[in-house]
């Protein structure tokens, strides 16, 4: 699907309207400029094709030999692309492993035994080598295992809260549901349970267990926790109605390593005016263990590197530092984010403003601003050229979990592609290469890349 | 997936903050109301569910037995939902039949023979009993094809075109490419030709025959004319650039039959203040033999009977009469537009305004209006609602096919979604009820449905 892009790009290079080419001059933002940029990230599917061979690496949990893998795969391609620099930092992460054994088995009178479809939560602890066979208690709320305190002594908590799919966000019903989630293994274990099975937290009507990470409290027992697919939290809700001495007999043998050691993994294009100015473009590159973490997030890390890599391909020096942060173990730590952070502090380095890309790779809608009124005002008067990527509101909101850890920015932007397909592939073997869809990337990655280039040239004020 | 339901309908309809209840006065269309309206098409799913039976039963081509099943099918469907009248609308349509003898074999000198993949476009001729056997022209556009004019005769002509990519708007290329598939055969044929190859139009890298109707010219040898899956077209093009003299075997047996009865399907809530103006909302029931003609367009369809069918669980009365089509032939000939636009002009009725939705099952993105510019102005003020859905756009422009054809009425309007992945289905065998995603799909309906109910509330001016 590349199209004569030799000559497209000496066309992009040679002849270009919209920008000086000459450091120290600031760029033109263009419309010119901005198809061009439209044009390599559509045409070129560079970014596309980088982000298929980072998933064939598999998923990139933190401490994982994977993680490693494609952080040193990723580094080299970096090095290729001839940036001003590129370089790890060293940041410990925690290292769990889910290990292989993982079965929980339903057993109910006068039924054949029935495998049920789940998946140990990010930082289980595991159950005994023979497992451990409870009845289950179905709890709808936090409120109903309060009520039903007195009940739960020995038995397994089966969190069965559906996805709230009457709001239009779906992150907003994601926000409502992962508490159970978070805290679910605490607060069963409260009153007893000797384990907890969470209705997988998901807008995809099929069997594919969702996981993400879980808290303990270190004054209360951790108990085993996993998801279950919809599907099968439907049949087991079924099941402990019609029977109630139904049991399940849960076996997993994860693992919580001793730290270990990871990276972040960055690179830049220096500034010609402001070198000292930086404006971070970034996503995280850690992942869950299912699936490829495709969409969440070597997505958003690609995306982040496309647009250094079209400003290289259009011959633009910045003004401002343009610096790609692929940030590690944003999932289960942000261990890396807060590494990058005291770094940022240490150095005295100035982050004039940072973008993060962690919703998926699907098409553009809006950028998520945490600055002040007047900023996103001065920003808006973007909107006209960021439409021709999709974009159509920049607004007042949270940025992304990485990225927030920075301090004295002028904006903390998050990127936000339409949301309705994102929670049928996060956290879950779902969200592979092939669910990703080369346009709806690529224009992500030129709203991205263009608004690098707008704060780099212009400023916020 | 069904969340308590039943419950939730009772609730919207006994306690409804948003609209009158009774016939004759004007309901307000407020922001309870669409959530109602939302919450119903979202978490319901009836119109998903329903678009899942009606592609089980197959591609819907006109004339074929299939379509007429599914018609019969959709309107025992229309009866049970209990609207004020249902009824068929005779139409005759072009009967064309792709026939079960497909093949292009090319030979190469020195290389095994190679089956290509592809798909006699809709209307082509077949070959002889024994197939056509010539050398291949690639031709990159009319001029080359032109230029090149001696070297036809005797020849295949293949129009490899490639979609461009650059253009966000994939309608926008859609529209460039499809002009050699349209009348690629007769321009084939004016310089000898005696077949034609295209490669199909379409956004996605795989293998698959995207189609599609092409003209023949009564004054010129009509000659067979097929599509080739991209990546054949990209092989073709490199073994003929290896040896000119590589041959394509053609066989097809497609016939055309004489025109078939078939009907459009129609049905209405009567308006109780205004019940002779009249509020479309329609697609087209027809689609290509590929696939399941998902997106393209029972989706639009079934989006159009959700409006009347959340409006009557809503138990509104609307003040102008609501009437959904399901337009037969859109594809290839366009008779069941052209038949009602026949029978509402001889009736006399008042077509107030039209929606159709034809554009795919995706996220709403905006209205295409074609109207007056006040009558748009007008419109854009009920934005703040419709972006409820996801609408963040109402603007000049066209429509629909089917609804083009009607006449004095206020607006007609297009629905559009996110364009991204339409032309990765469009007229495939790619095109199948797995890939409409839910949500995407119940948003559209919500939007047209909120659309409908404001232009039959508070008219347009």
């Amino acid at each position: 699907m590349k199209i004569n892009l030799l000559f497209l790009m000496l066309l992009c290079c040679l002849n270009h309207p919209g920008y000086s080419g000459e450091p120290g001059i600031p760029n033109k933002v263009t419309t010119a400029l901005a198809d061009s940029v439209i044009t390599i990230a559509l045409t070129e599917l560079t970014g596309y094709d980088l982000l298929g061979e980072i998933c064939k690496i598999g998923p990139r949990l933190s401490g994982s030999e994977q993680s490693i893998k494609a952080i040193m795969f990723a580094k080299q391609k970096m090095e290729l692309m001839g940036f001003d620099s590129v370089w790890l930092q060293k940041t410990m992460v925690p290292h769990w492993e889910r290990g292989n054994v993982e079965q929980a088995l339903l057993t109910t009178r006068g039924r054949k035994n029935y495998k049920l479809s789940i998946a140990a939560l990010g930082g289980s602890v595991a159950t005994s080598k023979s497992g451990l066979s409870a009845e289950v208690v179905e709890i709808s709320s936090y409120d109903e295992l309060k009520a039903r305190a007195t009940e739960i002594k020995g038995k397994i908590v089966f969190y069965n809260v559906p996805f709230d799919h009457s709001l239009v966000n779906t992150f907003a019903g994601y926000g409502i549901a992962v508490r159970y989630r978070s805290t679910g293994a605490i607060e069963a274990a409260r009153y007893g349970a000797v384990a907890a099975i969470l209705r997988s937290i998901t807008t995809r009507n099929d069997n594919t267990p969702h996981v993400g990470m879980i808290r303990y409290d270190t004054t209360i027992t951790k108990i085993p926790y996993v998801a279950i697919g919809i599907q099968d939290a439907e049949l087991l809700s079924q099941r402990i109605k019609s029977d109630p001495q139904s049991k399940v007999n849960l076996k997993l043998n994860c693992k919580i390593n001793p730290d270990a050691e990871s990276y972040n993994l960055i690179c830049e294009i220096k500034g010609s005016r402001y070198p000292n100015e930086i404006v971070v473009v970034s996503g995280h590159f850690d992942s869950w263990d299912q699936g490829e973490g495709a969409h969440d997030d070597a997505a958003g890390c690609v995306q982040s590197l496309e647009a250094l890599s079209i400003i290289k391909k259009l011959n633009i020096k910045p003004s401002r530092t343009i610096r790609c942060i692929f940030y590690m173990n944003e999932e289960n730590g942000v261990r890396g984010a807060r590494t990058y952070a005291d770094y940022a502090q240490a150095a005295s380095e100035i982050h004039y403003a940072a973008i993060e890309s962690d919703r998926g790779a699907f098409t553009p809608r809006g950028f998520s601003v945490d600055s002040d009124s007047l900023t996103i005002v001065y920003m808006q008067k973007w909107l006209p050229l960021l439409k021709r990527t999709g974009i159509e509101w920049i607004s007042k909101g949270g940025s992304g979990v990485d990225i927030s850890f920075l301090k004295n920015t002028r904006a903390l932007i998050g990127y936000v592609p339409d949301d309705q397909r994102y929670f049928d592939y996060h956290h879950s073997a779902n969200d592979v290469f092939s669910e990703v869809n080369p346009r709806e990337f690529a224009l992500g990655s030129s709203a991205i890349t263009l608004l690098a280039l707008l704060i780099s040239e212009e400023g916020l004020d």
